[in-house]
C-alpha cells in the first residue's frame, strides 16, 4: 500500500474535534468497540469538519453531483473503547489535492489513544464515478486552513 | 398504532425460509443480538422472498424509480440470540393491497422463536415519494403465491 | 401483540429530548435512514434519559449485573429522514412497572414527525438472563419524575 | 504504520472463500456500500475461514477467555459495491506469530476487485485484555494449512 501517512508529528493541537459517545449499537459481545464501528466515528469527524467549513454533503450530492468516496486508509487499534465512554475525534488535513485529501484522525478517551489512521478520500462525479476536482470553495477553505 | 396482525394460525409452513449467521457485527456488549439488528436480518429475509419470485430491489428502483418503503411493524422478542447461532428467517405475506404489502416474520433458532413481527410495507415513487402501485410482476407473484 | 400504547395524549411537553445528526452510516442506498436505525436513534434517547437521571447501564451491568432488553415495540414511519437532517428525539416513560419500562418516543424534524414509536424494556439479570427488579435508584427516579 | 503487508504474490488460489450478498443495510445515501461495511464482510469471512478449522469463537470466550481483536489494518478501496451485488470474501493467513495472525483479504465482484486490505488479529485475554498466545489448536490448524 503506497504510504500516505504524513510525519508522525503532526500538529494535533489544530486538529478538529468532535464528540462521540459511545451506545449499545457501537459495541459487540466482546464488550467493547466493534472494529469497523470506529470508522463510523472517524467519518463523523470529517463530516463536521466539512460543516465546520459551511460545506454540507447533502447539498454538493444534489447540486454539484459530488461525493465523497474513501480510497484508502490504515488503522491502528491501541486499547478498546466501552459501553458510555465518551470519545474524542480529532481530525487533521495532512495533503490535499486537485481531486483527493488525506486526513490524519485519532480517537482519544481523555489523554489515550484509543485509535488512529490516515484516511485518503477522493472527490468523485456521482454519474460517472470518475475523479473530478475538489469544489473551489472546498479548496479554498483547506489552503486558507492550512496557511494560518 | 392501527392493527396490521392476522390472525395468529399464520401458515408457517408455507413461509419463505432464510437462513442467516450471527457474527460480532450483529451482538452487543450485552452479549447479545443488538435489538435493532433483528431488523437487518429480516430485510434479508423480505430481499430473498422477492428474489426468490425473481424480482430485484435495485432493478425495480433503476428501471421503475420504485422503492419499498416500511411504514408501520410491530416485533416481539421472547429469547436473545448470541454470537455464532444459525438463525432462520421465515417470512410470509398476510395482506397484499393496491400499494402495500403485509408480512408476518419468525426469527428461529431451531424451534425456538427469538423473535416475531409485522412489518407493512409501502410501494413508493422514488422522486416523488409518495405511494405507488405495486408493480404487476410483483402482484401477480404474490396473488399466484396466495392461490396455491 | 398486547398493546403498549397509552393514551394519544401523551405529554410530549415533558418528554426528554436528544439531539440526533444524520451521518452516512445511517441512510441506505433508497437516499433516506434505512429503518432499522431509527431504533439506534431511539436507543440513544433511552439511554441519555437514564444518563439525565444519573444512571449508567455500564455501572448497572458490572456492580449489579442488570440489564435492560427490549421485550416488545411498535414503530410508525411517517416520513423520510435524510443525510446532515438535525433529529430530535423524545423520550417519555408511559409505565413503570416492577421489572419493566414503557416508553414512547417520537424522532422529529423540526415539527414534522418522522417516526414514533412505543417500547417496554424489561430488567433482567444478565447470568441468569431472567426478569429481575428495576433497581430502587431507578424505580424512585422514575416515580418522583411521575409525581412532579 | 509498521507494514504487515506480505509480498503481493498472494496464494490466492489457496483463499478461504464466503460469499456475501449485499443488503440495504449495507448501502448509503451514496447508493455504495459504506466504507466501514466492508470491514463486517472480512469480518465475517475470518471467522468462516475459523469455522472451517472446528474453531468457534464463541466457545474460545466462554471456554478459554480467549477473544480476537483487530490491532491494525490497511485497506485499499478500488470499485464500490452495490444493492444485490454478490461478492466473494477471500481470506489468506500471511503470517501466524505466538499471540497473533496476519490476514490478506480481497472483496471480489465476479473478476472484480472490490477491496482488499491486510488485517492483524491479537489473541486477548477476556479479563485482562492481555495477549495471549494462540491456542494450539488453531496454531496446529494454521500450521498444518501452510505446510500443505
Amino acid at each position: 500500500m503506497p504510504a500516505i501517512t504524513s510525519s508522525p508529528d503532526h500538529h494535533w493541537q489544530h486538529a478538529h474535534q468532535w464528540p462521540v459517545r459511545v451506545y449499545y449499537e457501537d459495541t459487540d459481545a466482546g464488550g467493547v468497540v466493534f472494529y469497523a464501528n470506529y470508522l463510523k466515528f472517524m467519518e463523523r469527524g470529517r463530516t463536521e469538519w466539512l460543516r465546520a467549513l459551511r460545506i454540507s454533503q447533502q447539498n454538493l450530492a444534489l447540486t454539484q453531483g459530488i461525493v465523497f468516496v474513501v480510497s484508502q486508509l490504515d488503522m491502528q487499534y491501541k486499547m478498546s473503547a466501552r459501553l458510555d465512554d465518551a470519545l474524542m475525534i480529532e481530525t487533521l488535513v495532512t495533503y490535499a489535492g486537485r481531486a483527493s485529501i488525506n486526513f490524519a484522525q485519532r480517537i482519544l478517551r481523555e489523554h489515550d489513544i484509543i485509535a488512529q489512521g490516515n484516511i485518503r478520500v477522493g472527490c468523485v462525479d456521482v454519474s460517472s464515478m470518475r475523479p473530478t476536482a475538489l469544489p473551489f470553495n472546498v479548496r479554498d477553505q483547506i489552503s486558507t486552513l492550512h496557511t494560518r
